[in-house]
């Protein structure tokens, strides 16, 4: 009965008990014993990116949105001119914060149920000449679509453009190797994949390019060169770091490495996409997405046609029984969406199908088949 | 000999266990119960500032920092004017990031070791009728001085200048009374003298001033208006939420509310201040501030002049006894900074000074006695 509910969700996650273990201390931000565990989490990040050789990687305190902020800010001078390509929510976001920092930003819009198209970036590029930086979502969790990374990185490079890559729910599940792909800088948090408590982002930046971010951001809390320098100088944060968070995506990464790092996150998380898609199938639910480009980190379901359907009743319905589902984020149709990351496994995908399954007898609904 | 060691910095502070405990629970950031949480987090905060008719409180994400660099952002208009009143480090970080984000800044310097003068206020804003706003930071941790709020919000209520106060090592400790006290802005945060865990700040704001603030920041991340007008409608925050950095000042507030709000918090760190002071000069040690301006937060003492002194083997020989320091932050002495806040009573202070004894003893320095 008191038994933590389960988050279906794209963040924060269900992590397991050793991981918020880790956050029963108090830690000096100015003692040498928290700054080695600052230092081990970033070794440990590079590892995972494959970057020791072409980036360093900078944490920064506030959630994922904040280091996409700061990302934009450091590595794109003020008059730059940036190309947001744009196939939902979070991509709407990057492009909102780009303008309002008084960046020039362009959008290349995609349909939400698409991937972006490499080949129209290509053309792009080529018309507009003054674009200096793409931002692209790597994976957009609005929907769920799994953005392709390495064609658009290609591009960038053909191109000499710089490329900022928001990994925000993918980096630590789906392969991101710096030694194939080329990009100038890539986004996370430590409350995503790698299965941590929110708190934290960290953003890795191609090291040909670090000198030149010199005194580009306009905000002092987001200028990760300057974060850079401080705690490579120092071994510090150079503000108050958030200490408990920081031991939390610590002890994290130890189980990521221990579970068999990147593959074997990604091979738990497919297990609970398949659990998922089968399962709700059977329930008669329909997802949003073609299963060629959905990610298996969140997906889309349908709203089901029955007009005894809607989303509050069905979510308190799950909800009683232990999961938290999360809802959709389309603007044109509804939706609901469910989370296949943080430590779970799909004995739980499996009944949180069930508990969906109850939650529709409850409702009087037949089938989840949408109209 | 696996005990915590005692943190007499000025934040991350020592914290309960029950505060810490609270973060061994997830929390779907979009679900009621969380966000039940926020709310009682908001309502409490309030309260403390007696701020309900004339305030709104608003949390943000990062260190804080990041709150007070929201602040400027969000409070002050492109044309307008700061004027920072300086009289430490932390007054030089606020007037670099308010220059930083292109908002035209002034700063009125004071010594280290005095407090800002409200009579050299009321002269610089007749002589400069530009200037729109002041910030001033209520306890100065570089040195430790505790600067007279009263005086400078009166001073510019009279003159009709918008007033922002970085009060984020005095809130919940020092009073702060919004009724008798006229600001368009108060920075806090959650690591300091309400002893929660660090990872969010929170902003006052005067519900006068709010409405003319939308739109004001070039940060998205760091528009306060837009965080508030969001967490009105949805009870939501708009990014990712620090979830188990919430649950723990809430359940610190709790705490703070139990043991008698912040009278009985002042004085339980004054008793460490006094214990600290009059065993910090039992060991020959001399404070760097007249008493009649030192906050009870933190102290900066005179490095000892025997010549076989230096701060980290003295460090390393406290923390060895269990008790982290803390380094000065001035630049033309050489200091060091003991803390009296955090979740710890005069005994511990008591211990602390032992330790520093012994590590004195260690280092065969037989006076704490300065230059």
């Amino acid at each position: 009965m008191d038994r933590d509910k389960i988050l279906l969700t794209p963040g924060p996650l269900t992590t397991t008990l050793r991981t918020k273990l880790a956050m029963l201390k108090d830690w000096g931000s100015w003692d040498a014993d928290f700054n080695a565990v600052t230092a081990s989490v970033r070794k440990s990040l590079l590892a995972i990116l494959h970057g020791q050789d072409s980036h360093v990687v900078v944490p920064l305190q506030g959630s994922g949105t904040f280091s996409v902020e700061a990302a934009v800010a450091t590595l794109v001078p003020h008059d730059g001119h940036v190309l947001v390509l744009d196939n939902g929510a979070y991509c709407k976001r990057a492009a909102k914060l780009t303008t309002l920092m008084g960046r020039r930003c362009s959008v290349l819009g995609f349909d939400d149920a698409v991937q972006v198209d490499p080949a129209v970036l290509t053309q792009q590029l080529k018309y507009d000449p003054s674009i200096t930086h793409v931002v692209l979502i790597h994976c957009e969790t609005g929907a769920g679509v799994l953005n392709p990374l390495q064609a658009v990185a290609d591009v960038c490079a053909t191109h000499d453009k710089g490329l900022i890559v928001d990994a925000m729910s993918s980096f630590g599940a789906l392969e991101i190797d710096a030694r194939k792909t080329r990009f100038d800088a890539l986004v996370a948090a430590s409350g995503k994949c790698l299965e941590g408590v929110p708190g934290m982002g960290f953003v890795f930046i191609r090291k040909a390019v670090l000198d030149a971010c010199a005194g580009r951001s306009q905000s002092l809390a987001m200028d990760l060169h300057d974060q850079y320098v401080y705690m490579e100088r120092t071994t510090q944060w150079r503000f108050t770091p958030p200490t408990h968070v920081v031991v939390a995506l610590h002890e994290a990464i130890a189980q990521f490495e221990q579970e068999g790092g990147q593959p074997a996150r990604l091979a738990r998380y497919t297990g609970n996409y398949q659990t998922l898609i089968s399962g709700m199938a059977r329930l008669g639910f329909k997802p949003f997405l073609d299963p060629a480009i959905q990610a298996p980190i969140i997906v889309t379901f349908h709203a089901p046609a029955d007009p005894k359907y809607d989303f509050k009743t069905f979510y308190a319905a799950a909800r009683t029984r232990g999961f938290i589902l999360y809802p959709g984020k389309l603007t044109q149709l509804e939706t609901f969406r469910v989370g296949c990351i943080g430590a779970i496994a799909s004995f739980e995908i499996e009944q949180a199908v069930h508990a969906m399954a109850l939650a529709l007898l409850d409702m009087g609904i037949a089938s989840g088949a949408p109209a």
